[in-house]
């Protein structure tokens, strides 16, 4: 299997790390103009990985036809090069979220919709795939706490200095699709049901001089049944704190209360309170290769890749309009 | 001093702690017809404490002549009984919500304005007054996390079997201004901002025969300045749980990350994460009775109380209609 690589802006750790033994690296090109590829470069050469470098992808894949390509540019144009492999029918691993307007969104959706038979995309929620995330999984699929009622989830980051293409919405996308993301596809994959509406808002106050970026974003939704969600999102985790993010979850359920928090899964029942031992970690982009192989499937499906970045760009416009927001998940 | 207690159906319990030396319980009565004073009678005389029983409490009133009243009846009857003592400008420690309708609200507000050179009142905020809790407001004051940017508050209860008042909307007045209303008092009294609107929602799925007893509740503020908060609000902590409630409040400022939970305080900020030590606990009771005797000062003001209840109102009154609700905070 041949990898070819777009941008050095996202997630391409995931590569790195999850290559199979008869999978390479072959090439590495900028998703966007300007885009800096040194930090790729230094993380592949940490690894002794020799491969070719274009200044164009499109070159790239003309002239190495890879099996497979990781897009991890500029989040604005992530979109159309997904468009773009996937009219090439080559499977892709993409930075989430996978569009950050609704246009290209439905573009991706119906693209894949004619061509779904041939290839493969997957969206890059490796956090899925933590131990502590997956035993929680496994936990309320076991209906160890019951119908699930409510989840209240935590996204806090530390600011940093980012990158100049955060500071501009056409080119980073919102807080609320980059960072919110996440919980939603935690709550869209711990309760596999609809989402039917959304409340947001978000801010830019205190940024830092980081322009159009929202520091602090408060999400409300609405599923099927009743079940409500929040998710709050900030980049105000201090600088010295021991972990870049904080992330958590709390899942209410009728039977007990589950909760993800500092990598430990703690449930509170009607046998008490007590922390469970965590399952095996996993890697999203092992298992991304071993569904395009043949050999095994993908957790994270080209359908949760598309619903999750929907759901985040609800909430974003819900947010930037001040209203209610429904969210018409046809998928 | 002497008190009367009317009902036996809320936090009577902070009346019972909260004595001083020269003030003395005189009488108790019920609030509503059918009100079960069992609980306060067994708990007065386990204290020793013989009073007076009267069969209502407006005859008590006019026979005992108190100079401070409690009351704590069945929810929906609170305001009327607030709204007689403050017109016979009789200082009244009343439980929250201090009204269930917006009508008896404003009554109670107008009644206030031109009564309140005499007579004093205050809500059940109790909680308040917890080491933890107060020890946050320290912290908060003193400037510790910098600029409030965001509150997650979280109250969770047990729900056990509760009383046939609890079941209809018009006795109970609903989960968010039941249980909802101590995290919008923790928001207002820590943020000292002024709320702007509301989106909440509540259900009633799942509530063990309990009518129109709402299960789950999640609320979603906007304060001035663009400062969000959260309250999550559910009846489904586990009966084996160790304590009744877990309460808890994660306050996001500009320089730090303050957490209220399991009483206790955490900070993280750029001296990294720590437990602070807690201050003192205080009564509520005893500082109302300090108030009105003219040698101290309540911290929960008329004005805190009666917030609090219009805020809650508001969320109540989102939850039932959807829609984003405008909350006129004139006071």
């Amino acid at each position: 299997m041949r990898i070819c690589i777009i941008g050095s802006s996202g997630h391409y750790q995931y590569v790195l790390r999850g290559l199979h033994k008869d999978t390479r690296i072959v090439a590495i090109a900028p998703g966007s103009a300007g885009e800096e590829m040194t930090p790729l470069r230094k993380a592949l050469k940490e690894l002794d990985l020799h491969v070719r470098e274009y200044e164009q992808y499109e070159k790239m894949i003309d002239i190495e036809k890879p099996d497979a390509v990781a897009i991890n540019s500029f989040f604005g144009v992530n979109s159309k090069i997904l468009i773009e492999m996937l009219q090439r029918k080559i499977h892709s691993f993409v930075e989430k979220p996978i569009a950050i307007s609704f246009e290209d969104l439905n573009q991706i959706k119906s693209l894949y919709e004619s061509v779904q038979k041939d290839v493969f995309f997957t969206a890059m929620f490796g956090l899925r795939y933590k131990a502590h995330f997956l035993t929680a999984k496994v936990l309320i699929d076991s209906g160890e706490i019951g119908k699930i009622r409510l989840l209240n989830t935590q996204k806090s980051y530390k600011l940093g200095k980012r990158h100049s293409f955060y500071t501009k919405r056409s080119t980073y996308g919102g807080t609320i699709p980059w960072v919110g993301i996440h919980a939603i596809d935690w709550i869209n994959w711990f309760t596999g049901t609809k989402f039917l509406t959304v409340y947001a808002t978000h801010s830019k106050i205190d940024n830092k001089d980081h322009g159009d970026l929202e520091m602090t974003a408060l999400c409300h939704f609405v599923l099927d049944q009743e079940i409500f969600a929040c998710v709050s999102i900030d980049y105000l985790r201090p600088e010295q704190a021991l972990t870049h993010d904080d992330d958590r979850v709390r899942v209410v359920g009728t039977k007990g209360i589950l909760e993800v928090t500092r990598g430990k899964v703690i449930v509170l029942d009607d046998k008490g309170e007590r922390e469970v031992p965590l399952v095996a970690e996993k890697q999203i982009f092992s298992e991304f290769l071993s569904q395009i192989k043949g050999t095994g499937s993908c957790m994270v499906t080209p359908r949760d890749s598309i619903l999750a970045t929907e759901i985040a760009l609800k909430a974003r416009e819900s947010a930037d309009t001040g209203r209610v927001v429904e969210i018409c998940q046809v998928l």
